[in-house]
């Protein structure tokens, strides 16, 4: 969703960001937009049941940050967690120059404190639609989160119409404290933090209350914050844009507004040759843009869902209303609640993976070849009796010291210096049976060439159990092309290449890995900085599905001092 | 509890930390004691209740630290805790010429971030019992804690005899996490932390899980971590000393054995007068050593209990079994357990806190008079909806920079440079009404001559609420005199000087002040750094309950970069 062509965008956003705002009368009059958080936690009743989550001014999810493309997003964070840090990540943001900025602790700044008040400054140089999260161990699942809707500039027009748009946050909720979910990752034998209570639907959520209440606090079917509610109101014959995101911490969903069709428009802030679909399988880190018309039966309300797949569900579907002007916006609908598609048909999801592909007059053309291709395999390990994942057997464990910090200062005891490996034993290695392998923990980087294109081949396998799951990958810094989703193992020695798309491959910045098949994508290296890849399930990236880039880090520059003073940073200045 | 005159000890502790153990033959040639803690959450049943806990080692409380007198200890801390900080303070050890050591998030030291390790390196110069706990928010409720035990040196003739010794932690417990505790003081309005669920007796209790679980977990009675069971066995004829500490997070408690006489011979590490009670009052932050002669009839067990006092109980005593040598040490005693005391009688409590005095062969001479003194009044006050607690008018809030690194350094804008009270409003106020004054929320310091002589003398006074509360006080960096227990409102223009006992006063570092009454200590501020001075009940000095002096920070030692990295101290090396 690039309007301007990609490199006087980037000239723009790097000149807005170091003379200020304003500054520049046609090329970057870019507002910059001022936001006071205060992180802390306090009681909510999100599914009617009480828990404490981690909110942004007494929220969760927090504000939707609404901006127009070039513009200066500042959020000045107040850490009130009182003995826990955060950190807060701007999903889809490239951070092109301020790397810094990026928000995840341990790669590109130390947390903050509690007492410490950091400021993030960034600019969203591209219209679409966006998130942000708490990136620090464990800490979104507790509900620090939200969206950002990037505009287009006046006078830009977009490949399609609507009367009038809404967002829609879907996530998954437990009852359980994070603290409660890591221990249980971290112990042996490993405790799985299960199946959520609830999936939530911007924020609200319905857990019954009659149930054996399992875990800390009370239910309150009262509460103002839970329950059955108009998600929005159409008038009959329009025509509105839905901006949907996920930030679910374990599942992967299908959303689908019952009796409507949704015409997919864009993803991930690109522009999608559109497509039509009932329900929209999304994945944690993903946003869409659907069309949707009011051209039902006015007369009636209708359901707005959410449903599990790629797991064997054992939660109630999100569920909200979608209601027609004129009717009580609250009436419930006369039909039993959508259930979504199968939970394992994982061939309509592929076929829907495979249908996101560029709009015609908006294609970012890939480069023909890459410089460098990284097959990544996953694989469970039982490492000293910890099950982690690994990436070509590397667990990835977050450093003490950002790895921004020690790369750009050389910092070289701060990480791991022996590269990871660029591939798997792809011959010797059964992607239908457990690893057999042993893998390490560590903290290790692929260096890239700063300037080069590096394809991924993400490579699925099954689990120690034998299961097989959704793993939806994001990169840091990037948008990237997805050249195609394949079945079983990736043969680079065969014709697989010839079946990757570089004619019209959309850009993303998240994508999945479907069970037993591969996903292969190209980014161009030329962000400087320190990125993390990793799939977007939280418990799998806490327990190592990650890997980390960097490109360019000398390019980098001078680092504030506000993201250091932890780990080997302490001293820096 | 001073074998040697202070001034040597001093200069050896001070040779003995530059030059490393073992190198000054006959002054200083204490043992080096290296310990290895890994800090985590782990789930325990401390009472059968399963809850998370943060653990040393896996363990709740940690294990006894064991030394002798003039020795070293070193402690290295590996924070494992995902995504909250922690900090350990040594609890009765004054950190003679290393302040940095104190281990107080704020006041000494930048708390320790996850994956970061912190070494704690301090020299135990006086033989006693101790304590250690977290010191960080109120992670201490949370489990962190445990004994120091610091023997006499070989040949030093202690003025009683026993044949066995034994440490008894006392606790209370919990089944809300400390986030669920703190949200609820930090609310408006305010939700306080309410009656523990158990008492503990070295980290045993036991829950009646047939009543309604109302917290997060599950209920396990056959753990092996909780439940009856014998504390130790005796031997009839023999004697014990039992080293006895609190840290309860909010109850005052009385401890019994069942039939048996208690003999108080030490308390915070200095010889008392011997006295003989049948219950030890003993308030959060105190050790006494008490002498147990096994006299009773050997053929049965008996109750050893904990009891709420000076707030009305509705949790169930600790209870633990003394065994006799020759019977089941499970056996349950066939009376019932001891009840204690009436919980409202303050005067019971008063008399055995006045009865402690320095044993006449190891009186430490208190100074005749003061250079300053502070007269310390708290309140509750309304600030702005939240209930603070606040002394002289202002609550305190720990700055994001360590008052240590600041004060150091000269970071005046990390802390209030405005100085706080010295006295409150002696005429105008009356003790016996809630506080009708407004107060503020601030990072002031006490700025005390070096080497001067200070006599606080601590007010208490009701409640907003009009109910009235034991406060127990903690000095860090110094043991103080306890100069006298008054009733009502200290009157400095009447004889109230008069009553104060500087003949034979006993010297400890943490001491009650009753209700309705005022509390006077007497200390040297010889210990150069910043030490906070508090109430050690966790939730009221999380409402602020507490003040900061500095001594002679410019005579501190270069300080450690371990230290730094957080607020204002991101830069300093």
């Amino acid at each position: 969703m690039l309007p301007a062509p990609r490199p006087l965008i980037v000239a723009a956003a790097v000149i807005c960001f170091c003379l200020g705002s304003a500054l520049l009368p046609s090329l970057a009059e870019g507002k910059v937009h001022h936001h006071t958080w205060n992180i802390s936690y306090v009681h909510k009743s999100r599914d009617c049941f009480e828990k404490l989550a981690v909110t942004v001014n007494g929220e969760a999810p927090g504000p939707t940050i609404r901006a127009t493309q070039g513009d200066t997003i500042v959020v000045t964070v107040h850490n009130k967690l009182e003995t826990e840090n955060t950190a807060i990540h701007w999903h889809g943001i490239r951070q092109i120059d301020t790397p810094w900025a990026d928000g995840v602790a341990g790669v590109t700044q130390c947390p903050i404190h509690p007492g410490e008040t950091f400021t993030y400054r960034f600019v969203v140089d591209r219209a679409g639609t966006y998130l942000y999260h708490a990136h620090y161990g464990m800490q979104r699942v507790a509900g620090l989160n939200g969206m950002i809707v990037v505009s287009v500039p006046d006078g830009f027009v977009e490949p399609f119409t609507y009367d009038k748009q809404h967002t829609v946050l879907l996530e998954d909720w437990w009852h359980k404290s994070v603290y409660d979910q890591a221990t249980g990752l971290s112990a042996k034998p490993l405790v799985f933090v299960g199946e959520p209570q609830s999936l939530l639907i911007n924020g609200r959520g319905i857990f019954n209350c009659s149930k054996p209440v399992p875990a800390t606090g009370t239910c309150n079917t009262s509460s103002p914050d839970c329950g059955l509610r108009s998600l929005f109101t159409v008038v009959p014959g329009k025509t509105y844009l839905l901006r949907i995101g996920s930030l679910t911490s374990l599942s992967s969903l299908s959303f689908e507004i019952e009796g409507h069709s949704l015409t997919v428009v864009e993803a991930d802030g690109h522009y999608v040759r559109p497509f039509v679909v009932r329900n929209l399988f999304i994945y944690s880190g993903e946003t869409y843009s659907v069309l949707v018309k009011a051209d039902q039966d006015p007369r009636r309300n209708y359901w707005a869902t959410s449903h599990i797949v790629g797991r064997n569900p054992t939660t109630p579907s999100g569920k909200a209303i979608v209601s027609y002007a004129g009717n009580d916006p609250q009436m419930t609908p006369p039909t039993a609640p959508t259930t979504g598609p199968p939970w394992n048909n994982t061939a309509i999801r592929v076929e829907q993976s495979r249908a996101i592909v560029a709009h015609p007059g908006y294609v970012v053309p890939a480069p023909a070849r890459a410089d460098r291709t990284l097959i990544l395999l996953n694989t469970q390990n039982n490492i000293d009796g910890h099950i982690k994942w690994t990436i070509n057997g590397v667990s990835l464990h977050f450093p003490a010291t950002p790895y921004l910090v020690s790369m750009k200062h050389g910092l070289t005891a701060a990480y791991d210096q022996r590269p990871p490996l660029d591939s798997y034993d792809l011959m010797g290695y059964n992607i239908s049976a457990p690893a057999p392998t042993n893998g390490t923990i560590g903290s290790p980087v692929y260096r890239l060439a700063f300037d080069s294109v590096v394809d991924v081949v993400l490579q699925n396998s099954n689990m120690l159990d034998n299961r097989r799951e959704t793993h939806p990958w994001h990169l840091h810094g990037h948008d990237f092309w997805v050249l195609g989703h394949g079945d079983g193992k990736f043969n680079p020695a065969a014709d697989a290449w010839r079946l990757l798309n570089v004619k019209d491959a959309i850009m993303k910045n998240t994508v999945p890995l479907h069970p037993d098949g591969w996903t292969a994508i190209r980014f161009h290296a030329n962000n400087p900085g320190v990125w993390l890849f990793h799939c977007h399930v939280e418990a799998h990236v806490f327990m190592g599905m990650g890997v980390v880039f960097e490109e360019g880090v000398d390019r980098v520059r001078r680092l504030p001092s506000s993201i250091m003073g932890c780990g080997h940073s302490k001293g820096l200045h």
